[in-house]
């Protein structure tokens, strides 16, 4: 196994010298030869690992390519037990299906992909993946992968082949290669393999990436059989297609001097300057005189002539120089509400208490790189609440199972101060404790990972402060409905003993004293002092609801003030438009209601339909007021600062209560800050 | 950036599919652009990171080289800062240099190396560190790196050259080459280059990193500049060589088929049988042909004509016959005493209580593949108390700084339930805490490392079994010394309150009734029952010590009894052998002492001198007693039954004793079994 040219190459009489010894076993390593030896830096490790490392390669690939042609995703996944430890597993979609000719590259070669250079958000971009599955297969069976695949077209036909690799040359081995009817396909491509593997459930289990993945993919199908011979079945949660990310130009930031000169050398433009101006995003005709000018480049040079020199004093120019940020249509984050949905969808067992509004944070960039981070907290229900929080990983909408100690997610989620937010934690550090699943979801062009496995995201700081600033968001809502339950549960205490026992106690004592039973109806209301907002939904049937406010006025003044509430605006209707009540909505959904001159003592009520697949993702005790000082108002939070929308101004008389109440004041409004 | 040929492929009039759109951006991906573009797997991602990256590449590949040839190591560290992030790092080794025409290679292209194939323990493997640092002060900076070497033997010339990788066809780039005198140098190499980084102190940093390195390689002497300028230099502890690791064949078990398909057509051996026999370790005559007859393969077939089903069989069948575990001399493990040499040695200013013995474990294999574990506790003094305890996590005597959360070695730590062993901990799991530093050392022929970075080891179960095993030994060592600790200090207030209460109150009471003074020497030693051992060190010079062990009688019956203690052997002369009370010592350097009929209320000596390096590395506390119920002793601890070696029996007497004790007993007991 040692290089004989090396050896014989060695001096003669100098065999002795440590240093002649060691250059002849010098010799180069085949990059399969590379991750063959260390499969666990490809994910494969343990078996059961393996097993679950194969099929999410599969399953990336064809959502990866089902959205680059525009399908709703057609997943199956069939896992069979055939002896032991070796399994047959089959993984087949409705993707537009793999040209014939470049079938044995794409499973057969390690490192030959197609999205290596896109910059975009996909889930597959190193070229590596499916081709280490089929390896792997290969090695631990000595059986080839066999491959299936169609593409669009009426005319076109199946093709299959069995494919090995050799992994001395890192090329596929292709026998049985020949086309066939594949009947009832219109398109898409199967890979079907045996490999060792140990078949385990539970946590980091086939079935647990299979739900995740269909908690961030609410518009795939995705269907499972497990060795057992047992189906389940994630249904579709949406028909909206994600919106297609779009390939852009490489952002001139961060770009370090190696990637300019290489660029520079590798160009189809003429000029240096056209080169800066029609190979990089974001710069203009400006900019590029103004880093050539900094630079003192020569604007008409060839760029394969650009020295290495000239490289380091551009890239210095290039921070010297102001430049847009890089374009964000490149990604394609899953948004708050269909988050929520696909939450909502695959959690309802557990029926949690509350889903805090997931958060969307804007697109940021690191090193000309554009990256989106989105976060999500489910609470409560049946949610385990001895043990510590769970943590679900996303990135680019894969699901990440393995070495969460490693992932900037976990990191994130360490550092921040939990106690503030309502959950349990050891000196304000580490994971914290609780009934509550945090969900991360990071998508970029080049999402950092750790491996070549995509097991953990590496920890860059601009990364991680993105992460943490999504979930304070998110756990600040979190801790508002938390305290919001707890006065109400309070709140409802006192109504309770108010309503049944001071009717009682009055009766008694008048009937003791021989006195007329008195009306109570404004001692109920001067010691509530609120006004009582309660929420209610009934369904109608799966995609519709009667939405209920119910308005209580125990106070002794006349009120009038405004409700609002954020909608999923797919979902409304005339029964929205047509109250008397409603004023507005924007485009985000955020609706705004008006209640004039509710009277001491007396209530109203504001009612609406929801209609649609999307409906049940809005929680109705989401609903803000204003136009009264917050701690007059039981069952509505007062209209945040940064809702975008300003609400009405609390009267005089109010602002003078406030003063008395201040402790409590103060209360509510460290709510709203932070 | 997209590959011509694949475009033009595409059939006319069809590039409206997907699948052609897509097959006309599939392109093979060159190793090195892989990496340049995935800097953050080779653990380059920040700057202070990429900084301590190069550095630890660097030293690494020069502390195997000086072990290869046998040298001490003599290494050099110099960190110059340009501007801003721009750093000059010079490396120096004295190690036997590189043969000119391979130093290209060497720094110059990824996956190129010497080790890849050899199954021995080494630092590097992988043929990529020292070519990726180099790689990335080129891209960075736009600077070639600068090499020089000087291979042993009188009449060699050294050698310098500049070196630059090209990334697209991953080749050396080579400037400058000539032969220069390198003054006052006999052998050695260095390299000098420029780097982006950033300098950072304190956790993670380059000080820490040769700090650490220092511990584990007791034998190396390391000298480092930081940028300011300021020399630190961290001597040698020993002058002993750590024995030299053998390369030994690979071993049948653990092997996939792929391996063994592959073995097989590039052996030079004739025979299948000859093939199994002579190029794999453990294979005799016998176990060649009962692995051949089980798979029914023919022993004179000529290997490169195996099939890949004959393989399946014979893998089938290796797992079917009893073969020999590999050879272990493949590992060069540091040590029990060393290790605390290299503790002592470097964290003397923290002036720990205790450094429990460090455990190294007996060789195991996982998959064929020999690894050894270590492990070590240090407790007490100036190490923080406040938080988690730190962990020095070693792989190969290479210190493992980050992705601590992804590594075994703290998933071990986090299982184990270290209340039992006196820290402190939430529920049994997490990291614990406490002013306590746990080391953990896993040296292997092949460390499975989660990437190509080097920075976390990969949870294979049977080496977390491994290092659980290791840190519960040491960590029972840690809490009998604990309780020790805790057991004297109360007694020493027993001895005070005894020894000087009871004669005052006695004189006291003697005069007010008049009566004689009584004598209450067989009063205090009814009171006290304990035979104490107090042990005493003197230190006479650097590496000389003077060790007693007052023994004092305060039972009421004669005693015989014997003391054990492990000597660092190297250490002991002729005080020891002459001295009447030494019996015998073995070849660990366990010495037993009898001391016979020892008086009530009588008191004896034992005494010797310990000389050389390693004298402090004994620990006066670390004494055992036999023959004498333990619950009748004070300062030494019971002989525990995996010692090796029968110490005396507890007479009848004292056995009736223990009934009465039976509580006291059990306390004790409990330290010594688990």
């Amino acid at each position: 196994m040692r290089s004989d040219d090396d050896v014989k190459n060695a001096p003669q009489g100098k065999d002795t010298a440590t240093a002649y010894k060691l250059a002849a076993k010098q010799q180069e390593i085949s990059v399969t030869e590379f991750f063959e030896k260390n499969k666990q830096i490809l994910g494969f490790d343990s078996r059961s690992k393996s097993l679950l490392m194969g099929i999410k390669e599969a399953v990336d690939n064809s959502l990866d390519a089902c959205e680059e042609a525009g399908f709703l995703p057609d997943v199956t996944v069939k896992v069979e037990r055939l002896n032991d430890e070796d399994y047959r597993i089959y993984e087949e979609d409705n993707g537009p299906g793999i040209v014939h000719k470049m079938m044995p590259n794409v499973f057969g070669r390690l490192l030959y992909g197609s999205r290596f250079h896109a910059l975009r958000q996909s889930r597959g971009q190193q070229g590596i993946g499916i081709s280490a599955t089929v390896m792997y297969g290969n090695i631990t069976t000595g059986k080839p992968a066999h491959i299936r695949s169609k593409i669009e077209g009426q005319d076109e036909v199946a093709w299959q082949m069995d494919i090995v690799i050799d992994t001395k040359i890192n090329r596929p081995i292709v026998s049985n290669d020949k086309a066939f009817v594949w009947d009832g396909k219109e398109h898409g491509t199967s890979v079907e393999y045996t490999t060792k593997g140990r078949y385990i459930t539970g946590k980091q289990s086939i079935f647990e990436y299979l739900r995740d993945t269909a908690i961030v993919n609410p518009h795939a199908r995705i269907e499972f059989h497990d060795p057992e011979g047992k189906k389940y079945v994630f249904e579709r949660a949406t028909e909206q297609m994600p919106p297609k990310s779009k390939e852009i130009k490489p952002h001139p930031e961060g770009m370090e001097i190696g990637d300019l000169l290489k660029y520079a050398q590798n160009t189809q433009q003429k000029t240096v300057k056209a080169f800066l101006k029609n190979d990089f995003s974001r710069v203009t005709d400006r900019i590029a005189d103004e880093i050539l000018e900094k630079a003192s480049v020569d604007p008409s040079a060839k760029p394969e002539k650009v020295t290495r020199e000239q490289c380091i004093a551009m890239i210095d120019a290039i921070t010297k120089v102001k430049i847009m940020a890089p374009p964000t249509d490149c990604l394609s984050p899953i948004g708050d509400t269909l988050i929520k949905k696909g939450l909502m969808h695959i959690l309802e067992g557990m029926r949690p208490d509350y889903y805090a509004t997931p958060v969307t944070r804007p697109p940021k960039s690191v090193n000309g790189n554009p990256f989106v981070v989105e976060a999500g907290i489910v609470y409560g229900g049946e949610i385990p609440s001895d043990g510590q929080v769970t943590i679900l990983r996303f990135a680019n909408r894969v699901p990440l199972l393995y070495q969460q100690g490693a992932c900037v997610i976990t990191k994130a989620i360490a550092d921040i101060d939990w106690r503030r937010y309502g959950l349990e934690q050891r000196g304000g550090k580490g994971i914290p404790f609780g009934p509550a699943i945090v969900l991360v979801h990071v998508a970029s062009t080049k999402v950092p990972f750790t491996s070549e496995g995509k097991e953990a995201v590496a920890s860059y700081p601009e990364l991680q402060t993105e992460i943490s600033q999504a979930l304070k968001l998110c756990a600040r809502n979190l801790k508002s409905h938390l305290n919001k339950m707890e006065r109400k549960s309070k709140t409802h205490a006192k109504f309770e003993i108010v309503q049944d026992l001071l009717p009682d106690l009055a009766k008694k004592s008048a009937e003791m004293l021989g006195r007329p039973v008195p009306d109570l109806n404004r001692t109920i209301t001067k010691i509530m002092n609120v006004v009582w907002v309660e929420p209610q939904s009934k369904k109608v049937d799966k995609t519709s609801r009667v939405i209920t406010y119910n308005i209580y006025n125990y106070t002794n003044t006349e009120r009038t003030f405004m409700l609002h509430m954020r909608l999923p605006k797919e979902c409304v209707n005339l029964t929205l438009f047509s109250n008397p009540r409603f004023r507005d909505m924007n485009d985000e959904g955020k609706a705004n209601w008006i209640v004039e001159g509710l009277a001491p003592s007396q209530s109203t009520q504001i009612s609406f339909d929801l209609k649609g697949e999307l409906s049940d993702t809005f929680d109705i005790d989401d609903v803000y007021i204003s136009g009264i000082n917050p701690v007059h108002v039981m069952g509505a939070d007062s209209l945040p600062g940064d809702w975008g929308i300003k609400g009405l101004e609390i009267t005089e008389a109010d602002d003078n209560d406030l003063v008395d109440d201040e402790e409590e004041a103060a209360e509510v409004e460290d709510l709203g800050d932070e």
